[in-house]
C-alpha cells in the first residue's frame, strides 16, 4: 500500500499557518480521519463469472467499439493504434491495448486539497465521502423545493474554494470552464504550475452518454485534467433496461467497456494519469421507465463493480443514491441500501454521499444532515471490536453479580464516555417525552441542525494575498465574458 | 444439511385439503419460499477473538454461575452433576458439561405449522421472518397510539391459529398458558399427542433476566415445551452498559453464558430437544440509559452472535429493532441497519421483523408494511446474479448500438416483466406527479395498504370439525378461569 504522501514541496512562502478544521459545536462529529473498510468485500460473482463480464466488456470495445465525439480524442487513439475510420466517431480497440493502458494507471491515488490535513487516499480499503453534486433543484422544510441558486449552494468554484479547504470537483463542461477551474485551484492552493502538477489536487467526474458514447465536453475536460495529472473518474450512465441491457451482467459489461475505453484514452494522453473506475449501474422501473436507486439490483451492481475495479487494480467510485421525493422512510431505506452497497463493495469514493433526493434532481438540506448521520455511523461501524481481557469483562460481571446493574460499575464508569457511537440526529427519548417535545420527526430535527450549523459556520483560513489573487482572477475572467454554460 | 422433512405422518383423517396461501391482491408479493442467504457471513472476530469470547462465557458459567429461579430446574441440573447449593439459586456448571449438552442440540430444525406448505427450516443459511411480538401499545396514522387490544392485534392464540396457518409462538408465562397453548396448536393442526411430538410445530422465546438470571415463568414454559419436542429460543436481554458490560465482548460473553446455561438445562430435560441461540445484545444511550437499536454496536454484536452460534452449531435468532417513536427516517435507518446485521450475520430467524417501534413498546401498522417492503427486498437481494451469454447481452448491445435505447429491444422485451424487483410501497414518480398526487409520504402510503390488505384478507382454510374442537377447548378453559396473566 502506498503510504500517505508527504509532498508539501513547491509551496511558496506566503502560505498561511495550517490550523485544525473548525470544530462544529452543534453536532458531535468524530475527529477528522479517513475511514477504512475493515470487513472483506462482498463478491457476488465467482472468478469465472467475473471473467465472463470482463470478456464481454472486451468484446464490446473490440467488436462493437465506443463512439468518441471528440476529434482530438480519436486522433490520439488512432495514433496509438486503435481502429478509427475518418467518417465515423466509433473507435475500436483490442483488449491487449486496453489492458496495457489500464495497467499504467495508479492503484492508489493521494489527493491533496489546499489544506494538506484534508489529504485523501483513493484506493484499496480507503473510503471518502463526497457531497451531492449536480441537482438543478434545492429544498428545505422552510422554503420548499426551488431552482438551485448561489445563496443556497454557494456554488461557484470561488465559493467552494473559500468556504471549504477540502477536495474540489470541477465539471468537465468545455475548455474554458476546466481551464479556469484548474487555475483557481492552483491559486487557492498557493502553488506554481510545476508544483500544482506534482500531485492530484482536484478531480472531475465524466459520464458517458450511454450506450457506447463519450460526448465532446466531457472528453475535453477530462483530457485537460489528465494532462495536468489531476484525477478523472469515468462513470458510465448505464441504467439497466434503458441505456443498458435489462440484465445486470450486460449492463456491467457495458459500463466496463465504456469506462475502460475512456481510461485508455487518458492513459495515452498522460501515462500514469490518476483515473478511476466509476459505477452508476442501477435499474429503471419497468412500469414507467423511471430510474430507481438503492434497489437490490443497485446493491449487486455496486458490489460487482467493486470486483471489477479490484480486478483492474483501479480506485473506484459509487454513490449514495435514492429515487424518492422527500426525506422519508423510502428515501432512507434506499439510501441505507446504497450505503451498505458502498460499504460491502469497498467503494473508494462515495459520491453524492449526502443530500441527494429525486434521483439527483434535488439537493435537500435535511437529507444532507440525515445522510451525514448515516455516514458517520458507517465509518464508526468499521472500527474493530476489542477482545482484550478488560473487554471480556469477566471480573466486572462477577462484581455486578445477578442482582446488580452495570451503569454504576467501575468498568462502565471508566469507559462510558467513548464506549458507543453517539448520534447527533437520533431521538431516543421515550414516547411521552418525544410527544411533549412536539413529536418532531427526523427531517424537522435535521432542519434545526442545518440552521445551527450554518449559524456557527466559520470558513477555513485563507491567506489574504491568496484570497486577493483568487478574487482578481475571477473578476478578470468575468470581465472577459466567463465560460460558456450552454451544455 | 438436513433435507426438508416430509413428515406428515400421524395426521388424522378429517384433515382439510391443502390449498395455496391466499394471494394478497393489494401488494405484489413474491411467491412463498424460504429465503436463503447467499453471501458468506461477515465475521468481525478472528478465531482467537471468538475463542476469547467463548472462554469468557465458560468462565462465567463455571466460576460465577447463573441463577435459575425454578426449583425443578435446579434439581434437574444438580442430578446432572452441576454445582447447586440448597440455599442459593446459583448454578455453576463446568464447560465440558455445557458443551456436551449443547452438542446434543440439532444443527437444523424443521418446523411444521398446521399448514405444511409453510414448513420452515431453521439453521444454516436459511432465513425466516417473524412479526413484531410483545408491545403493550399499538399505533396507526388514523387512531394514533393506544394500548394494545384484541381488535388491533386479533391477539389471543385462538385468533393466531385461525387467522394464519404459519408457525405459532407461545409465551412462556407460567404453566397454564403453555399447557393451553400446546393443546391448542395440537388441536388446530389436527394431530394426536404422539404425532404432535414427532416434530417441532411451535416455538417459544425466553429472555434471561440479565445479568445472570433465569426467572421462573420463562424456565417453566421452556421446560414444558422442550419436553414436548418443541422449539425454545433462549435470548438473554444483554443491553451493553446496563444489564451487561459496556464492552461488546463482555456483553456477548454474558449473553453466551446465560444462553448456553439454559440450553444445557433443556438438553438435560429432553436430549436432542430443538433449541436456539438468541441474540439481543445492543447498547444503551449512555446519556440517558435509554435502549438503542440498529446502532453500529448492534450490527457488530449481531454479526459476532452469528459467529458464536455457528461455533456451537446452533440455529439462532436476531431481530429487526429500532428505538424510534414514529415510522420516519430514523426508524428506517435503524431498521435497515438491523436487517443488514441479520443478513450479514445469517440470522436464522429475524424476530420482530415487521412492525416494531419504540424499542418494542409499540406495534405500528405502517411500520409493519414498511418493514415488509424492506424484508422482501432483502430476500430478493440474495438471489444469484446470472452471467450466461444471454445475460452478458453483447449481441443486444451490438443491436441497440450507440444511438439506440434498450427499452424497446427484443432482449428487454423478453425479460422486462421479471427482470427487476418490483416494490409495492415505493413511489418512483417524478416530483411534479408526486406533488399532484398529494405529496404522500411513505407512512401515508403504507396506511392505505394496511386498509386494503385488511379489506381483502381471507383467513386460511380450517376444517369445520377442527374449528369446532378449537372453539370448544377455548370455551371450556375460559369457563375454568383461563390462565393467570400477572407476569
Amino acid at each position: 500500500m502506498t503510504a500517505r504522501a508527504e509532498s508539501s514541496s513547491g509551496r511558496r512562502g506566503r502560505r498561511t499557518r495550517r490550523v485544525e478544521v473548525a470544530k462544529v459545536g452543534v453536532i458531535e462529529q468524530l475527529p477528522w480521519t479517513q475511514p477504512v473498510y475493515t470487513d472483506p468485500p462482498t463478491e457476488p460473482l465467482d472468478e469465472d463469472g467475473l471473467e465472463a463480464v470482463h470478456d464481454a466488456a472486451m468484446r464490446i470495445v473490440e467488436e462493437i467499439g465506443i463512439d468518441f465525439l471528440h476529434e482530438d480524442a480519436r486522433r490520439v487513439l488512432k495514433e496509438a493504434g486503435c481502429e478509427v475510420q475518418s467518417d465515423s466517431p466509433t473507435v475500436r480497440m483490442d483488449r491487449a491495448f486496453v489492458m496495457e493502458q489500464v495497467e499504467k494507471a495508479p492503484e492508489y491515488i493521494t489527493l491533496e486539497p489546499r489544506n494538506p490535513d484534508h489529504t485523501l487516499i483513493f484506493g484499496g480499503a480507503y473510503a471518502a465521502f463526497g457531497q451531492v453534486a449536480s441537482p438543478p433543484n434545492v429544498s428545505d422544510l422552510d422554503g420548499g423545493r426551488r431552482i438551485g441558486n448561489r445563496k443556497d449552494y454557494q456554488n461557484p468554484l470561488f465559493d467552494m474554494l473559500t468556504l471549504t479547504d477540502k477536495l474540489i470537483h470541477a465539471y468537465s463542461l468545455g475548455k474554458e470552464r476546466m481551464v479556469d477551474a484548474i487555475e483557481m485551484v492552483r491559486i487557492a492552493a498557493d502553488l506554481d504550475d510545476e508544483a500544482f502538477e506534482a500531485a492530484p489536487r482536484m478531480f472531475t467526474n465524466i459520464n458517458s452518454s450511454s450506450p457506447l458514447k463519450h460526448d465532446w465536453p466531457m472528453l475535453d475536460g477530462a483530457m485537460r485534467l489528465a494532462k495536468r495529472n489531476q484525477l478523472v473518474i469515468v462513470t458510465p450512465f448505464t441504467l439497466s433496461g434503458a441505456m443498458a441491457p435489462v440484465t445486470l451482467a450486460g449492463a456491467l459489461a457495458q459500463q466496463t467497456a465504456e469506462c475502460l475505453a475512456a481510461l485508455a484514452l487518458l492513459q495515452v494522453v498522460r501515462p500514469g494519469a490518476p483515473v478511476a473506475y466509476g459505477s452508476f449501474t442501477s435499474n429503471v422501473d419497468m412500469k414507467s421507465g423511471a430510474p430507481a436507486f438503492g434497489t437490490p439490483e443497485y446493491v449487486r451492481a455496486t458490489q460487482i463493480s467493486g470486483q471489477l475495479a479490484r480486478r483492474y487494480k483501479l480506485p473506484w467510485r459509487a454513490s449514495n443514491a435514492n429515487a424518492t421525493n422527500c426525506a422519508d422512510a423510502q428515501a432512507t431505506w434506499e439510501s441505507a441500501a446504497s450505503l451498505w452497497a458502498c460499504s460491502t463493495a469497498q467503494a473508494n469514493i462515495v459520491y453524492h454521499a449526502a443530500g441527494w433526493l429525486e434521483g439527483g434532481l434535488c439537493a435537500s438540506f435535511e437529507k444532507f444532515v440525515i445522510d451525514c448521520e448515516m455516514l458517520q455511523q458507517l465509518a464508526y461501524y468499521h472500527r474493530p471490536v476489542g477482545v482484550t481481557e478488560a473487554d471480556l469483562a469477566v471480573d466486572a460481571i462477577r462484581d455486578v453479580g445477578p442482582t446488580g446493574h452495570f451503569l454504576g460499575s467501575a468498568h462502565t464508569q471508566e469507559r462510558y464516555k467513548t464506549a458507543f457511537y453517539s448520534p447527533f440526529l437520533s431521538d431516543w427519548s421515550n414516547f411521552e417525552n418525544w410527544e411533549e417535545g412536539g413529536s418532531l420527526q427526523t427531517p424537522q430535527r435535521a432542519n434545526q441542525i442545518v440552521k445551527q450549523v450554518l449559524e456557527q459556520y466559520q470558513p477555513p483560513p485563507m491567506a489574504p494575498a491568496t484570497l486577493e489573487a483568487l478574487t482578481e482572477f475571477v473578476e478578470r475572467r468575468r470581465a472577459e465574458g466567463g465560460a460558456p454554460t450552454d451544455f
